[in-house]
């Protein structure tokens, strides 16, 4: 199939911004080092500028500030370079919608409500009582249980699983092997093994909300897990029973939050990172990867780091460089007490 | 569907214990801040007390010790009140029995033994000569491989897999996207390149054993990974080959165990929790979340917590509170070094 | 069926090694300690040289070096017996080759193109336009989705899922659960809210390569995500958007790598490593188990240990051992002030 191309005029009439020079035809987004005549580059930070220099790109995206010093060459001008290239790649790759249609080997149980807008793939199963919205895409393979609600354009990646009863919103996505609603880890010690804590509250999902591959939301203990709209989460998040995350908030691949923790809104938090349980994060907090959170942030808009202890993020990196000298320090304080005549009791 | 209702007095006859107060009819179990007049709750820890208090809750489930400050309510009272609460949760959401039959659309290899009594869902599939007990359930897009021996009332969850020659004992659980028996990682350097060294056990899971959501438990090399009776698994856990993991013993979501390590029984081990291989850990061994397990615990009974390098909980709590003043000490280290005169050879 | 056996001498023909003793027939390979007479075991490292002596297996590989402690047993005498082992493993398991044959409830897209020597499993799914090489095994309920390119005898475990668009060599083994190509965690902040970049690169991987199960490589956000032929990658793994990892890599389970990071070859990299995004690792690094990756490693051949912060591994050790005497530190400091009469600061 041939791919569209638009020229310079077209994004521009499309996604704003200001264009200089010739109004060449484009066929795609390429990073400058790799980028041709044919396609289109973008500078976000100033100190890769001499990459545009470099580069073999028919066009690049610049900032207002960064315009005049290529004045040479074509350009697209805008105030948020990063932002304007995503969207000048989305209209290279529009968001694909659905086939309509359920493919013969799908199962689709009688009582789910499946509108002809959706596409259900081959050998998806869709079980009894869920209503899908319009244009939904449920594709090969991919399971969602009983009474669950999904809304419009909501895409299940291949074999990823929705258990029954959960609650989508519009334009969710989630990607395979993602496991949502699953039972969250409820255990009560009964004198010689442990008695399972049913979990009878389930997971709900707000609109635009992306769950990487192979992460799990765990339904919960009595109501329901909770994800804000616009949250987007990377792969292998393990999100525990009764967690109520906030909108907007971004997790990064692997990082693990235990049971009954609240996150706010507008959060960052980075890969690999742990929590406790039964703490609050507040909006806008930032989490460096790796970290283990082990209390309350409640405080909105800090930078924490970790890994142990976590503190603020500048303390951190202050205290943390020692470690590399703490066997240095050790052997400074063993001279001071040899000067001193006291007897080290270092074990 | 209605749901089920309990008068306190049934819920006495059926679970023990002792009722106080009216014998109000109950719908459910719910958290003490959101129970309303139809619903029971709990005080499990008396630091929570003034919640009874603030509760709309008709009915609480506390302990002799308690009961006498709530004199005033309906009470069921319990020696243990978190178990007692499981306990009444399981009663209104009871264990789900299989709905017999096999979907027209799964796959029953025609060497594998399907009593009448199982469920296999939608798309599901029985390898050759795999052995299921009674009242097993196979869920939609569920695969047991060949050559599997599963007890009575085994569940494997969506999408969840079992390669070929395990063996899973009755009441076991697997939930969506663990995979039980895929090779273990060996390797033997032939070089210039690796040459894989073929699994040829499998792995071995005892009665009452729960396998959260993407979990691995590897196959052995030679001879079976094994879990022991009663031992819950939370999610994103990874089993190594050749593991010995004893029984009722629980390990939280994202914790690692590399291969040939044996952990005993009715130990507790906290998420993201990591070791190296070929060690042991003896039984009732408390592990805190994050641990990075180092070398064998032999003594039973102790409580270590990390993340490096291990140590008696007590003792890595005073230790890395004073990570945190690394700098400080540093150049308390360096006024020192001044009053006396030493040169600081600090790097 | 009856398993094959083999005696000595055909195992020196076929893998080379020198024989000594009686020409025994062999059944299985097994661990010293398990092994019975009609066993081989392996002696690997010299240390272990007392479980020969207890041995009751039939026969042993050994080194030249240690042949002659062993003289009174029968014996297979190769230069590198772990090794050796390896091969005589693969010997009694050889590797499944392809059931030729699309299962009647596999979907395949008229457009792919499936050799007749190909096995596709109960309920698998290929998509429109991709390509397999002969004698592929594409497993139950797997998923392969369209314009995928698949080398000979490549292997998709049950419910794996190949995202559209990518590229694998021959003789790739793609475990339960893993996930090739989903959407790497591409967003630009629009104000108010997270704009998708779209991910319009793909995966591709080597000959030979091998991916764990529920591991994650995730598609390019521009040009393809690579893996390089023959590195072996263990269970629960994610591998960011826009990574280049060399030829025979080792990676363990449940390392993260983060977005566009280059790894050269022959690296080996151990469990629960996480990485900093946008670095190089050069060839031959060697990284402990748990190690955080703060910066790039760009002489060759070192071994680098953490978790933080990152060190050469000797410096390390030696650094965290004094974590565990930070408490008794603090107080020779203080004691020292003590002494000089400076008023200690500490908090």
């Amino acid at each position: 199939m041939t791919k569209q191309t638009y020229t310079l005029s077209r994004i521009v009439a499309e996604l704003g911004g200001e264009m200089r020079g010739s109004d060449i035809e484009i066929a795609a987004v390429k990073p400058l080092a790799e980028a041709r005549a044919e396609h289109i580059g973008f500078l976000a930070n100033p100190k890769y500028k001499s990459e545009v220099h470099d580069s073999k790109a028919g066009a690049v995206i610049v900032s207002p500030k960064a315009a005049d010093e290529f004045s040479g060459r074509n350009l697209i001008v805008a105030a948020d370079p990063y932002l304007y290239f995503a969207k000048v790649a989305r209209l290279f790759s529009p968001i694909q919608t659905a086939s309509a249609g359920v493919h013969p080997t799908a199962v689709v149980e009688p009582s789910a409500t499946v509108p002809a807008s959706c596409e259900i793939g081959a050998n998806a199963y869709i079980g009894a009582d869920t209503v899908l919205g319009e244009g939904c895409r449920i594709l090969a393979n991919a399971v969602v249980e009983h009474g669950c609600t999904l809304g419009d354009e909501t895409v299940i990646h291949p074999n990823a699983v929705i258990y029954h009863g959960c609650t989508l919103g519009k334009r969710v996505e989630i990607h395979s092997g993602a496991v949502i609603g699953a039972d969250g880890f409820g255990l009560a010690f009964a004198g010689d093994s442990w008695f399972k804590i049913p979990q009878t509250g389930a997971v709900t999902l707000g609109d635009d909300v992306e769950i990487g591959s192979n992460s799990n939301i765990d339904r919960g203990a009595m109501s329901d897990t909770t994800v804000g709209n616009g949250t987007k989460i990377d792969n292998q998040v393990q999100i525990g029973h009764n967690c109520k995350i906030g909108s907007h908030t971004v997790i990064a691949a692997k990082t693990g939050i235990s049971g009954s923790v609240t996150i706010g809104s507008y959060c960052i938090i980075g890969g690999g990172v742990g929590t406790v349980g039964h703490i609050e994060i507040a909006d806008k907090t930032t989490i460096g990867g790796g970290t283990s959170v082990t209390h309350s942030i409640k405080e909105s808009g800090q930078h924490i780091a970790g890994p142990f202890p976590m503190q603020p993020y500048k303390e951190w990196a202050k205290n943390t460089a020692h470690i590399r000298h703490l066997s240095e320090m050790n052997r400074r304080i063993k001279e001071l007490e040899k000067t001193l005549n006291i007897q080290s009791i270092e074990k």
